[in-house]
């Protein structure tokens, strides 16, 4: 198929089709034109078979979409049906939310171990985790094969951590320290800015009144 | 100034000026070019021109930006001036993390209750607050002059509270629901997707590999 040169914008919609796609499988709705799909998600018709269509175009003419087959599709175009090890530092309340979140899993991350810096933390029991030793981080990750790293730490050393990661083998981070990362060709990086979003959230209200 | 018409991407892009530019001032950094801003930013400094004309161009030929001036100036677009009062929905490890986050506060948003429908939380004392009882959200919500609510809360019913909350007067949400809200206009939704920004980074790993 022609992966190649999708723009992110797609990229970024494709997450969308894939949760749509389980809510109507969940409501056993097996077949949809791109009409209807666009009723549900909000896209235009013509959007939507656009942008399947980057990825071989899914859909028959007089029949639409096979659900199930296009919800797979995506799965597999998302990578959901690879397997990656993580391990988790910073194991405060984000960390802690983020270790709970079960669709972790379903996105075939899998949490290998909780790390933090503060002593008081450090021997915890958190799920099914015991919080580990900072310290020990490199080793762990090259013991273990990991490939991500989720970090849930300030912006004050975040990139002196990250170092440590990349140097031990790290291929992906998904960073939620409000900082951006230096990081070498090859390691990809994912961020969640929580000030940016509400720097937004707070733009849009005071323009709206 | 001519602030309409603004893109998404423009202003999406203005939180990272003002982070940014923040840091600058915390290291006494008075003064700067488009060029030199460029170096640190990672966008083109034809870009970061463009970008700032947008609100009127704060550059002087020859002087570059005054970066507390700008800093300020961005803070006022944003809206960060104005102070907002928010309740937070759903109590959990990641609403926590959030009510404990200081950059709310920081940017104009005053959490007055945190909520919860879950018996075994009610009462419970997190940071400042007590956690009080769902059932109360409409009344809280009219008798405090709430403008905002975050919703820290699972998928399913996700949609009953917002349309309970916008009934009582809300007219911003920050939600982390893994769900598309329907709401009124005039109400302004901002969405962090957690299982959006995981796909994303399966993707990039499986495609670099």
């Amino acid at each position: 198929m022609a992966e190649k040169n999708i723009s992110m914008a797609v990229i970024r919609r494709l997450p969308k089709y894939h949760r749509y796609l389980g809510d109507l499988l969940d409501k056993e709705v097996h077949r949809i034109s791109s009409k209807e799909l666009s009723d549900i998600i909000g896209f235009t018709a013509s959007q939507i078979r656009q942008d399947l269509n980057n990825f071989g175009g899914f859909g028959q003419q007089g029949y639409g979409y096979n659900v199930e087959a296009l919800h797979n599709e995506i799965g597999n175009i998302l990578g959901l049906n690879k397997i990656y090890n993580a391990v988790l530092v910073g194991a405060g309340n984000l960390g802690q939310a983020i270790a709970n979140y079960a669709g972790f899993r379903k996105a075939g991350f899998e949490i290998k171990a909780l790390f933090d810096a503060n002593p008081r933390m450090i021997g915890l029991k958190i799920r099914d985790f015991e919080v580990l030793d900072s310290e020990n981080l490199e080793s762990f990750v090259k013991e273990n094969n990991i490939d991500i790293a989720i970090l849930c730490i300030p912006k004050n050393g975040a990139q002196d951590v990250v170092d440590r990661l990349i140097n031990a083998g790290i291929k992906g981070i998904w960073n939620f320290a409000p900082v951006d990362l230096e990081v070498p060709k090859g390691v990809i990086v994912e961020n969640v800015n929580l000030t940016e979003s509400l720097f937004t959230l707070s733009y849009l209200m005071k323009e709206n009144e």
